[in-house]
C-alpha cells in the first residue's frame, strides 16, 4: 500500500475554490490528491482543468487517505458547519497519529476551538485556516490565516507559504495562533471587508446622487483613486465594474438589484464586538446597511411616503471629489483601527498569542482587502508591536488629521442633501468620541442611578471624603427613593 | 395546613425591587407572602417597611408554599440566570398542577422559552414578565409585560393590572404573547431605553460643548423640552439631575465619571437585531457608545494625540436649541420605528402573536421610557394594527418631515464642530436610506460576484431574455475567471 502514497497534499471539496487551490498547489511542485463526495466531479476535474498536472484523484475516503504521504495533510474546502464535522468523522478511521486536518472553509471560530480540542485528544493535529482572495486568489495566491494546533505548522508551512500571495517578497501567510485564532482573524478580515465595501458604496452613491455623475465618470474617479492612498483590490474592481457595459453598451451595474446578501461573517464580527464590549461601529453599520438594502420592497413604498431634500451641488466638483477621497481614507483608517482593537481584545479574552504585524502582512496581499494601506499598517506594528491603537501611530495620526477637513465637509453635506452615509458618519463619530477626554456618559450614569440605583463613580479629580475615588455611589436624587442600591438586587 | 394558605401572592427576592413590588401588591388589597434566601432579610422587612400591611413572611420554601392560596402565584425577583432555575427546582416539590411561577427578573427571552416548555411538561404554568420602572415604578406602578403560558393569565391579570401603572385610566399591563415574548418585549424596551438615554446624552453634550451652556442652563432647556413633544420620564429626570447640586453648591453631574455600565439587555437587543437581519442601528450605536465610554483611560491618552476642530458657535442659540429638540425628536421616532420593526419581525420568526397597540400602551406609563410620545404610537397602532412601519403613520410621517430641517442642521454642525453624535447621525442615515428606492447595494452585489462569484439579480425594470428577473446571475467581469458560480461551493 505504501507505494500508493504519492501525494504531498490532499484536498476535499471540488467547488471553484477547491479546484483552484489544488491547481495552485500543483503549480508549486507538489502532488495533490483530489476528492469530492460526488465522485463524478473528481473525474471531470481530472479530465479537464487538472489534466497534465501533478494531480491525482480518489473515489473514496479510504483511497484518498491511502494516496497521501505521512503525516497526511488534508484540507477540507466544504460548507462550514456539519459537513466539516461529518468529513472529520469519515476521515478518522483512516488516519494515524500526527496526521493533519485543515479546515479552509468559512467556519465560525468557536467551532475551530472545539475541533482543535477534540482532535488533539485523538492525536490528530487540527488547523483552522482562513482563506481569502476568492476564485482568483485561490488560483494564483490567496491570503492564508492558519491557526490551531501549532505542531502542524512545520509540516504545512512550506506548502502554505509557497501557494500564498506575496507582498514585497514576503508570503501573506504566517501562523496566527492557538485554536480558532486563524478563523477568528479571517472573521475580522471579512468584517473589515464588509466595512470597506460599504464605504465604497457610500462614496459611489454620493458621487451619483450628490454630484450627478454617470457610472463611467464614477469609474474615472475610482481609477484615479486607485493610484493614490486608496490603491487597493476593492477600489480596482469597483473601477472595472463601473466600466463594464452590458451588451446594449450601457453600464451593467446600473441594472443590478440593490439587495445585498451576506454569508454571516460580518454579522459574526459585529456580534463578537458586542460580546467583547468593543465599539466596532463601522462593521456594525455595514452589516445593518446590508439588512436595510434587503428591505427593497418596503423601501419602494417608503420612498413614496417619506420626503427629503433634493441634493443640489454647488461649488467645485473636483474639490469635493478630493474631500470624498479623504473621507473614504479617514473612515477606512477608523475601521481598521477598530478591527485591530477587537483583535487585541480577543487575544486577551481568549488567551491567544497573536502577532499583529503578521496579521497586517497576511492581509497585505492575496485577500479581498489587500491594499497599499495595509503596508502602512504592517509598518506601524513592526515599528511598535505594542502600539496601543493604530491611531496612535505617527503615520496614521498625521493621515487622519490631514483628512479630517474633507471628511467633515462630506458628512456635513450628505446630511443636508439627504444621502445616507452611515459608515462615513459612524467613523467620524467614533473619531470624535475616541479623542474626547470627557464623554456625556456622566449624565447616563446619573440617570441609571436615578431610576435604578445602579450607582456611579466620581471623577478622580473631583474625589473627596464624601465621594472617594473608586467607590460605588448612590444618591437619593429625588429625596423620595430609598437608600438601597441595586447592588443588593439579589435574593 | 389549608388554613395556613392566607396569601394571594408570593414573592421571592427582597432586594429593593422585590420589597417595593410587595408593598405595591399589599397596597392594592392583596395579602403577600415574602421570602428571601437570607431569611434575616425577611424579618428585617417585616419589622420595618412591611409593618402593619397585609404582608406575611416565610423562612423556608416549604413554609412559603404552604402559605399561598391555590393556584399559587409565585413571583421570582432574583438575579437572572442560574438563580432562577435553582429557585424553580427548589419550588417544584411543593407545588401542585396549575400553580404559577412568574419570573420578573431581567431574563434573556430564550431562557423563558425554555422554562415555559419545561414547566408546561410538569403541569406548572410559567410566566416570564418584563418589569420596568425601577425602584419608584415597582413601588407605585410599574410597566408589566407578561408572556409565557397563557393559562396563567386569568389568575394573575387582576393583581398585575391593579399594581401596574395606569395611562389615561388603562393599565400599562396586558398579555404579551407565548413563551419568552414578555421578556423579549422587555428586552426591546431596554434597548430603546439605551437609545433614548444616548440621544439625551448627545443633546446634552452638544449643548455643553457646542453652545457652551452650563449644567443649570442645560437643565432649563430640558425643563422646557419636557413641556413639549419630548415630554417623558427620561427628559424629566435629566432636568432634575442637571439641577441637582452637590454639597458645595455646584452640579453633581459634572463630577460623575463618564464610564457607562450596562446590564446586557441593550447588547441582547443589538445581537438579536443582527440575528434577525433587522437594521436596528440606533440601539447598536447606543450600546457601542457605552463601550467607548468605558475606554476612559485610553481616551485620555487619545485626546493628547488626536486633533480636531474647536467648536465655535455662531448665530441664534435659541434657534439652534429648537433644531436640537427636533433632532432629538426625529431620532427618537426612528429608534421606535426600528424597535417595532424588530418586534414585528420577531413575531414572524418565533411564531408569536404579538399585540402592537398593547405593547405601546404597556410602555406608555410606569416604565423608564414612558412618555407622551408613546400615546401617539399607541394611537398609530390602534388606528391601524397592520401598519407596516411606524413611519408610514400619518402623524409620524408629518412629525419627522417637520423635524428634518433642524435634524439635518444639527448633524451637519456637529460634524464640523468635532462633537460626536453617533445616535443622531445613524438615525438620519437610516431615514435617508429607508426612503431610498435605490441604495448603492447594486455595486456591492457586483463586487461580491466579481471576487467571489456570489451572483446577483437584475432589477425587474431591466430584466430581459439574457438577464431574466429573479435569476441568480454570474458574470465573468474580468474575462479571466471561470464560469463556476459560488452556489456550487459545496463538496
Amino acid at each position: 500500500m505504501a507505494d500508493q502514497a504519492v501525494a504531498d497534499f490532499g484536498l476535499i471539496g471540488l467547488a471553484v475554490m477547491g479546484q483552484n487551490l489544488i491547481l495552485n498547489v500543483a503549480d508549486h511542485g507538489f502532488t495533490v490528491c483530489a476528492y469530492n463526495r460526488t465522485t463524478a466531479k473528481v473525474d471531470r476535474f481530472l479530465e479537464n482543468e487538472a489534466k497534465g498536472k501533478s494531480i491525482v484523484g480518489a473515489h473514496s475516503i479510504q483511497e484518498f487517505c491511502a494516496k497521501l504521504k505521512r503525516p497526511r495533510r488534508i484540507m477540507l474546502l466544504v460548507m462550514a458547519g456539519k459537513p466539516v464535522d461529518d468529513f472529520i468523522e469519515s476521515l478518522l478511521p483512516f488516519l494515524e497519529k500526527g496526521d493533519i486536518i485543515i479546515d479552509g472553509g468559512n467556519s465560525h471560530f468557536p467551532d475551530s476551538n472545539r475541533r482543535t480540542q477534540y482532535l488533539t485528544g485523538k492525536g490528530i493535529n487540527f488547523v483552522g485556516s482562513g482563506v481569502s482572495g476568492g476564485e482568483e486568489g485561490a488560483r494564483y495566491g490567496p491570503s492564508l490565516m492558519p491557526g490551531g494546533n501549532e505542531e502542524a505548522w512545520p509540516h504545512i508551512k512550506d506548502i502554505f507559504q509557497s501557494i500564498s500571495a506575496k507582498s514585497d517578497g514576503e508570503a501573506c501567510c504566517d501562523w496566527v495562533g492557538d485554536e480558532g485564532a486563524g478563523h477568528y482573524v479571517k472573521m475580522v478580515h471579512n468584517g473589515i471587508e464588509y466595512g470597506d465595501m460599504q464605504l465604497i458604496c457610500e462614496a459611489y452613491d454620493i458621487l451619483k446622487r450628490g454630484l450627478g455623475l454617470s457610472s463611467k465618470e464614477i469609474g474615472d474617479v475610482f481609477a484615479k483613486w486607485n493610484t493614490g492612498v486608496l490603491d487597493s483590490f476593492l477600489i480596482e474592481i469597483t473601477r472595472d465594474i463601473l466600466y463594464y457595459n452590458d451588451n446594449d453598451g450601457t453600464p451593467l451595474v446600473d441594472k443590478i438589484l440593490d439587495k445585498a446578501g451576506q454569508k454571516g461573517t460580518g454579522k459574526w464580527t459585529a456580534i463578537n464586538a458586542l460580546d467583547l464590549g468593543m465599539p466596532v461601529t463601522l462593521i456594525g453599520e455595514a452589516v445593518f446597511s446590508r439588512c436595510l438594502s434587503a428591505l427593497k420592497d418596503e423601501r419602494g413604498r417608503a420612498c413614496e411616503i417619506l420626503s427629503g431634500p433634493t441634493p443640489k451641488f454647488e461649488g467645485d466638483k473636483q474639490a469635493f471629489v478630493d474631500d470624498l477621497e479623504q473621507a473614504l481614507y479617514a473612515s477606512k483608517i477608523i475601521s481598521y483601527a477598530q478591527g485591530f482593537m477587537l483583535i487585541q481584545n480577543a487575544a486577551k479574552e481568549y488567551n491567544w498569542k497573536l502577532n499583529k504585524p503578521s496579521i497586517a502582512l497576511m492581509w497585505r496581499g492575496g485577500c479581498i482587502i489587500r491594499s497599499v494601506f495595509l503596508k502602512d499598517i504592517t509598518n506601524a506594528y513592526r515599528n511598535n508591536p505594542d502600539l496601543e491603537n493604530l491611531l496612535f501611530d505617527d503615520f496614521f495620526k498625521k493621515a487622519i488629521n490631514h483628512a479630517q477637513n474633507g471628511w467633515r465637509n462630506v458628512i456635513s453635506k450628505t446630511a443636508l442633501w439627504g444621502i445616507p452615509a452611515p459608515a462615513f458618519s459612524t467613523a467620524l463619530s467614533f473619531y470624535d468620541g475616541y479623542r474626547s477626554k470627557n464623554l456625556p456618559a456622566n449624565l447616563l450614569q446619573a440617570q441609571r442611578d436615578y431610576f435604578g440605583a445602579h450607582t456611579f463613580r466620581i471623577k478622580p479629580e473631583n474625589a473627596n471624603e464624601t465621594f472617594p475615588e473608586g467607590k460605588d455611589i448612590h444618591v437619593n436624587w429625588t429625596g423620595r427613593g430609598g437608600d438601597v442600591s441595586a447592588s443588593t438586587y439579589i435574593a
